[in-house]
């Protein structure tokens, strides 16, 4: 997962810019953080993380297993509050509403149920518990022969992310005609994926559309994401595909797998294709 | 789309079933309807498209791009209300809060954002709106070779679905050992699909399970759809497949296509795997 000339503390960005403090009352300060930003906007992914970090604070099951996300407008590097309410604490199940606040303005609305995974000894029969059954996994080249670009300040300082270079034609102009991404995503900083990095996992990869030489700026609308297991440390391996772009939407969805071959989380996204010009 | 002996006020029954009726301060009285209903449970759908309806009739966009759906308690055939919250409302998008409440809990959380669709005049630039893209449809045979169940009370007496028979194996007790499901879909009476139709039809099928033999009764949790086209009259074709299966959970992608051969819907739902016994 990389070495550091100089080794910090483990995870200590990533755990830092996703904290969540509790101030009582459903409250929670948390600091939208420019080590994770992209032009000056935070990254949607770490918001969430640090909502996730809320809900789980106070959730009777361990996973975000369903989290749906509207994202409403953009969070800058100032502080922020997570507004929490619970609206049902089952025994399977528990889903809250969370709202991220900035500047008295709700920025991302969020409905997060929690639960438990296959390995935690879920409350269901053992019929039900015991079916089990995967679709195929995503194809990518081994990570040698996968395309790095530099690590730029924010966003790219921190995510490190090994592109498929079947995908990447768009990066000299020359976009591959088809709507996917696919790479290995990890953080740069030591530090292994848990459910607050899938959160940035799946939507961390460039647009799909860039692949069909729509380049611009790709703001999502809508994510929601869907915990399946506990990630084995290592590499994620991260696909994106496409379905239907029409009216100027997109729809994204994505899938992480660890490094143990299990899919460990799904996102369909639906955003806005990107108003700058296209290269293509 | 089907000729009754008897004929019927067009639409008569769904349109009923899922109307919303202002009650002033973000309030609407919905009837959850026993036409609809499963073994005296309302269809998730069927009520999702009630609380649609009060949605838009304060939406400054006409059309549902994103709905999530998260499912807290099931509903029975008696007065109910939509509680509505706008959380923004801008030029591209809207935002809103709505809750189904009955017996004074909530049984149904969502979080809807409005559009304009391809031919309703988005507001993007023209390189953006003319970008136009789509995968492969489903394959299903002529309607004429599917199967269909017979008409009984509630929400089969509803909606005609004529299966593929190719995933109904589970039916005869020979499950085809992969989790998909596909169908032709309209109402009974003479309607044609809507974005309200359009809420059922991406949960109407049986559970992608049901084909791995988990034929039990699978409680969708949370379920998120965006509506990408606006349906031509006539039948609807719906697919659903399955990425993963463990723990209890299993998720859900279903795809509806309308008649003129366009992607209208597409959901993801994640679900609990039946608990009743398995008959492979």
């Amino acid at each position: 997962m990389g070495v550091t000339a100089v080794p910090e503390r483990r995870g200590a960005a990533f755990d830092e810019a996703t904290a969540a403090r509790p101030l009582g009352g459903g409250r929670f300060a948390v600091q939208p953080d420019e080590r994770f930003a992209i032009g000056g906007v935070v990254n949607g992914g770490v918001l969430i993380a640090s909502m996730l970090r809320a809900v789980l604070h106070g959730s009777p099951h361990p996973y975000p297993v369903a989290t749906s996300a509207h994202f409403l407008r953009v969070a800058v590097p100032k502080p922020a509050e997570v507004h929490l309410t619970w609206l049902k604490q089952g025994g399977t199940a528990a889903t809250a509403r969370a709202t991220l606040v900035q500047d008295e303005a709700p920025v991302i609305e969020t409905i997060v149920t929690t639960g438990a995974l296959a390995d935690t000894g879920a409350d269901i029969s053992d019929a039900a518990a015991a079916l089990s059954w995967t679709g195929e996994p995503p194809h990518l080249p081994p990570v040698s022969r996968c395309r790095s670009l530099p690590a730029g300040r924010g966003f790219t300082g921190q995510i490190d992310i090994r592109f498929d270079p079947a995908t990447m034609g768009w990066l000299d102009g020359q976009p591959d005609g088809t709507p996917e991404m696919r790479g290995y995503l990890s953080l740069r900083e030591d530090r292994d994926p848990d459910a607050y990095l899938l959160a940035v996992a799946v939507d961390a990869l460039p647009p799909v559309v860039f692949g069909l030489g729509a380049v611009g700026w790709a703001p999502t609308v809508q994510l929601t994401w869907h915990m399946r297991n506990i990630p084995a440390p290592g590499r994620l391996r991260v696909a994106a595909r496409c379905r239907h772009v029409s009216g100027g939407w997109f729809d994204e969805e994505a899938e992480a797998w660890d490094a143990a071959g299990h899919l460990v989380a799904q996102s369909r996204q639906i955003a806005r294709v990107g108003r700058h010009e296209r290269r293509a």
